[in-house]
């Protein structure tokens, strides 16, 4: 294990913040930043802005121009050795003479997964990998998923009260959280490549599922995803206005009504007589989705988190008391005893105007 | 109003500070601290450790000695004017040949309420007050509740999962917060002047409801107060134990048993059948309690929130979810529309261990 420098740190952890402004618009691509050193003086950076885009390591290339010669870079993922959109990464840096290149991490998608690594050593380039690769993996957590596991990173939004409570029993929800929160998640769905939610939520609520910035921003627009097995919502509006694409999901088994002509993809139903979650994430990963985030009620919510699909949680707690009576997080979750319990780890906490935001994980159990 | 310079507000923070020593002990006194600065310079500090012993301005005046001649003395709260315990400050502050007082607050004590400061200007001290008064009535929060609405400031302690269950259904609750967190609740116990519980908790979970510190400091032992309207915990050993004194809180109606003979007292009932909780509330101001912290189910904590009783709620909030099945924080608030929701303000956050500590306020309706 190569012993990096504090420089060597300092100088990824810019990479990691340039590659992090691709954050809402890079998918399906991962996000990348590079950064190049010369003499202790960064000559270059760069980061990957969007697919078709130029790569990362070669804006920092034409940033520096001739002062690549010798140089170091810095790049949050491993140069790549393939010709996409764009010619491989790997090439330009030996072209343009840099000496020694330090990644992140390895990238794993098949047509790289090492390959970028051995072009550049094959140069005579001196190759590091490993330098704060838990930042790096944290980064593209959504594009991890998809290659690495086949399916897409999931996040569920909820808000609540103290008490636990995401509506009052007659389905009102209007409003929990306050608008500094309600900004906030505008924030979050822009990293998202599809915002998912349930027909009871469509039939309840009526979103729209669309990002609103009060920026100028730019985003890829994320894909709105309506599981509604027996397509009872689609006369509902406002998630087939024309602000974003949608998909309807639906049974194997569910007649499509005539003349509905919405973007849509049949799924086979789970043992419980809903739709295979694995099966919609699957797709959805097929269809390069990285990030999902799914913002529904209980039921749809629990059915995730049973099926031990849900990768994170965000949510907005208000200070409210809603009552007993108010609806859950989870529904269906079926825990009776202590020992059933869910262990989640909180990832970050803060304050977001008068809500307090939570962000957890899922604990295996140990 | 008096301009304060940053001076001031340095020596009357650090006032406050020592006061806050005395927060386990000086009960059913206030907390109280002194600092005596002369030339800018502090000459002698003290706080009130507990009834009977020395007040704080007594001990910052003998650790000046002559020092004190000229000085200017900061105190938390309005010296005395009183003999009570011990002999009145306002006359030892006098005879020390102090220049000019300091005080965060008036005390509306009765005996005192502006007696003190005439007393000094009678003298020729110039006085001023109102320095950093937020934080001196904060810090003697029970105190002054007891003194100027007649009752005990309530706090309400709870622990409860993401998802704001308390227990499973069956009245697990062992354990949700963890050990840091069952160790801070030891803290806030012996501050409170008295632990009350309800006759479900007792039943259920047989509870000691004493202080277990890992530390040597000393604290006044908190009186537990069981809410039993019908006498029908008594059999239950734990709350009784010899480790604190136990009153039991009865209705009228109740017939004790032959042979009871632990201190209790016996309280009309209210419209709802239950314990009248403003009189039990009164009961225990009277009996010189400032502070109390309840630590009981969802019905009796429901209950007192109800009757706006709850000054704070200290809630200990672990990284787990227990499903929709498990018990509320607080039953019977009989909210069905959002207009009806309890607001509350969020006075701190803190992660205690693996857990969320929130301290929260409800919020008058706006």
């Amino acid at each position: 294990m190569t012993d990096f420098t504090a420089d060597d740190h300092r100088f990824m952890a810019q990479a990691l913040r340039l590659a992090e402004r691709g954050a809402w618009t890079t998918r399906p691509n991962p996000m990348v930043g590079c950064v190049l050193v010369a003499s202790g003086e960064v000559v270059g950076e760069g980061f990957h802005v969007q697919k078709g885009g130029p790569h990362a390591e070669v804006v920092a290339l034409q940033a520096a121009g001739d002062r690549a010669r010798g140089a170091t870079a810095y790049v949050t993922l491993e140069p790549c050795a393939h010709t996409g959109s764009t010619g491989p990464c790997a090439d330009a840096l030996i072209a343009a003479g840099v000496s020694r290149v330090v990644a992140a991490m390895r990238d794993p998608f098949p047509q790289v997964d090492g390959a970028g690594f051995d072009q550049l050593r094959a140069a005579g380039i001196e190759v590091e990998s490993g330098l704060m690769e838990t930042q790096a993996r944290a980064l593209n957590r959504g594009f991890l998923s998809r290659i690495e596991r086949g399916r897409p990173w999931l996040r569920i939004k909820l808000a609540c009260s103290i008490d636990g409570r995401t509506a009052m029993a007659n389905g009102d929800s209007k409003w929990i959280s306050g608008d500094a929160s309600r900004a906030d998640v505008m924030r979050w769905r822009a990293r998202a490549g599809a915002l998912l939610t349930g027909s009871g939520t469509v039939l309840a609520d009526d979103p729209q599922l669309t990002v609103r910035l009060n920026e100028d921003t730019p985003f890829a627009v994320p894909l709105r995803v309506v599981l509604d097995a027996g397509l009872a919502t689609i006369a509902r509006g406002n998630v087939r206005d024309g602000a974003a694409p949608t998909l309807y999901v639906h049974a194997h088994d569910t007649k499509v009504p005539h003349g509905f002509d919405a973007p849509r993809v049949s799924m086979p139903r789970g043992a419980d007589g809903q739709l295979d979650l694995h099966a919609v994430l699957a797709t959805l990963g097929e269809g390069g989705i990285n990030e999902i985030q799914v913002e529904a009620g209980a039921t749809l919510s629990g059915a995730f988190l049973r099926a031990g699909l849900v990768d994170e949680l965000l949510l907005y707690v208000a200070p409210m008391l809603l009552g007993e009576r108010g609806r859950p997080l989870f529904d269906g979750l079926g825990i009776d005893t202590m020992a059933q319990r869910l262990h989640l780890q909180t990832i970050e906490t803060r304050q977001v105007g008068d809500d307090l935001r939570l962000l957890l994980r899922p604990k295996p159990a140990s």
